[in-house]
């Protein structure tokens, strides 16, 4: 085998040692028994997808999407997303179940990276989807579940930030017309929370002082219930009213749902360039620097399985999750030795069940093929050497 | 979105919906438990890798690879078994661990197929790998491991072929010179367990009388431990006859172990045409029609790493094994339903608290996002509705 890349791996690719795969055991089962306690249901679709389905509908850009042909040459796609998955899923085998759907998913997403050191190309994603259920309830019950989740995950200290797409859109649209090339620029800003740009573009711009103004003046609809009075009297037209409105109404469900604490308002969110069509959330915790979780709702993905459905949902980047929660490096699982010779191997195996029965993890050891005894047992929470060559029983 | 492969899936991808979800988590769960009970760690590895080292270590027929390229311009592959990869670790971050190693891993392979309605390009793999420990006592705990995990997991009616490539491989070259034709050919059948052809190609060759009748005479190397001295009988060199020894060492400690009850003899036994070295087994049920679950001992493919070391391992089908387990379509999870409007919408926030608190799935609904109540409510063990409009409580 080749010298150069005998041990390495593709770009963004990482392996998960011990150690890691078990907090990220522990961490998955506390989110998938937390949202199995809401009723969801939690289901899997395959790592590989059509392009020409799930892949173009997952509105992933194309250079992040991994490629390949099949042998009858359509074009395949390492899944990017579950949504759409589910989505299809929910409109062919799934439709006739009774509606409103309650899905969730965990398992491996893809988005191919450009450049060494950066992001994993392969992360695992926690999440639901609630589908036929269009109401203000709908939003605030997925909110409140990943609140909850992240909670029961170890979580404590963590902002979810709600706010609607159609405000920042209708905004725009009615004040600069839905042609204005400047629209695709600000939303842009926006998306990367890049505020200095947004104001630089909003003031080098020839727009007239007073829509510059007023498009600065949407940078302050962030914070917390007060927001929404702030936000109607900026509200241009009926469309903004009510986005406003439908923030005001989940933010009340929220708060009878006691996670009010954890929600911010921000009328500039942009979650996702095209896949949102109203409520969308992020979720970060301080201690990290990337986005932790987020969702929305989605009402144009169905219908274009030809299932005319809303749907809301949330995905939880697991990793990341680990990352907030700081994981310290701790002792591994209690892990007994049993030391035996072929004069005691049978004696070991009595020894081992027994302890196994109790619950330890005990590794049956022969020891002719042990190199280092000492450094062997230093691994292991206890041993029992039944080898007089090991120095007979130290337990 | 076209319309023609709106609802497809790739050839040989499976949704894994709720039910079978449900039933796949059980029994990994079982499986990994009893794993780690011997004191073997998980862990897991990227879905992508080399084409050029874990691609090809792993001795996967080309035309059964997922193959792409990266934006560098490398061949990267789905990965086809967890053994190269986890040699792969062993030799790199793992290499100044304690030896031997007890690693393990659950999680999906991929195998290219070729035809419609055939087998599964994704399936899930459930396995070991003891690396570091050439004894029989090793061999021994792998196989006595994968047929405690089988029988934790619910299986009772299976069997455990044991074989060792090196009998087979010694006979022929002894009898047929090293550089034989027919040899290939002959190793395709037994690997094909195909003993018509077989005995056919035999009888049809050019070979003397006295070679054909010594030929035919191994496949009567199948049975019990009566086996081992019919081997001897037939053993022709040295090395036939360690191949024998060591695996009536094997036989021995597995009766330590209690297994041996699960356990055929076969000399004919070749799982994969170039890979083990050793001791190899098979495992099936007797219901189902394809291989349950494999493994042997590989002693080339961590020095083809740079580590110096021997290793043995199991791998079970997980798929195949629900099949075994014929698990019959049953009560899916109890789920209760909580069914509120606008006004009852907190009583019911805390009625499902407190029935989540005593560990029940519950789903809260608001009633108005139900298109047909009656069948709603038929999908749950039972529902409590606080509207007046579902008629009041019906708990």
């Amino acid at each position: 085998m080749a010298k150069r890349l005998m041990f390495e791996k593709p770009l963004g690719m990482r392996d998960t040692l011990p150690f890691f795969y078990n907090q990220k055991t522990k961490a998955r089962e506390k989110l998938t028994s937390t949202i199995l306690s809401y009723g969801y249901s939690l289901m899997d679709t395959p790592l590989l997808e059509y392009h020409e389905t799930v892949g173009k509908m997952s509105a992933t850009p194309e250079q992040q999407l991994f490629k390949l042909l099949d042998q009858q040459g359509h074009t395949l796609v390492l899944r990017p997303d579950m949504t759409a998955p589910i989505a299809r899923v929910a409109a062919s085998q799934l439709k006739e179940a009774e509606f409103p759907l309650r899905l969730a998913y965990e398992g491996p997403v893809f988005r191919a990276q450009q450049t060494e050191g950066g992001k994993p190309a392969q992360f695992e994603q926690v999440g639901t989807e609630l589908i036929g259920d269009h109401s203000s309830y709908g939003d605030a019950e997925v909110i409140a579940l990943l609140v909850e989740s992240l909670k029961q995950a170890g979580l404590d200290d963590f902002v979810i930030t709600i706010g609607h797409i159609g405000f920042v859109k209708s905004f725009f649209h009615d004040l600069l017309g839905k042609e204005s090339e400047i629209i695709e620029l600000l939303l842009q800003h926006l998306y990367r929370k890049n505020y200095v740009g947004f104001r630089e573009d909003v003031k080098m711009s020839q727009l007239p002082e007073e829509t510059k103004q007023a498009l600065l003046s949407i940078l302050r609809l962030r914070g917390g219930e007060e927001v929404f009075t702030a936000s109607k009297a900026l509200a241009r037209n009926q469309s903004c009213m009510q986005a406003v409105n439908e923030l005001k109404q989940l933010y009340k469900i929220l708060k009878q749902y006691g996670v009010d604490r954890y929600v911010h308002v921000d009328l500039n969110l942009i979650s996702h360039m095209n896949y949102y069509t109203g409520i969308l959330f992020e979720g970060y915790a301080p201690k990290l620097g990337a986005l932790l979780c987020n969702g929305g709702r989605y009402d144009t993905l169905l219908p274009s399985f030809q299932l005319n459905a809303s749907a809301t949902g949330f995905a939880i980047h697991l990793e990341r999750l680990l990352e907030a929660l700081e994981v310290q490096e701790q002792e591994d699982d209690v892990r007994v030795g049993v030391i035996v010779d072929d004069d005691t191997h049978a004696e070991g195996l009595q020894r081992a069940g027994a302890l196994r029965h109790e619950g330890y993890y005990v590794l049956l050891q022969h020891i002719d093929q042990v190199p280092d005894l000492e450094k062997f047992k230093e691994q292991l929470h206890d041993s029992i050497d039944l080898t007089v060559r090991g120095g007979g029983l130290n337990e």
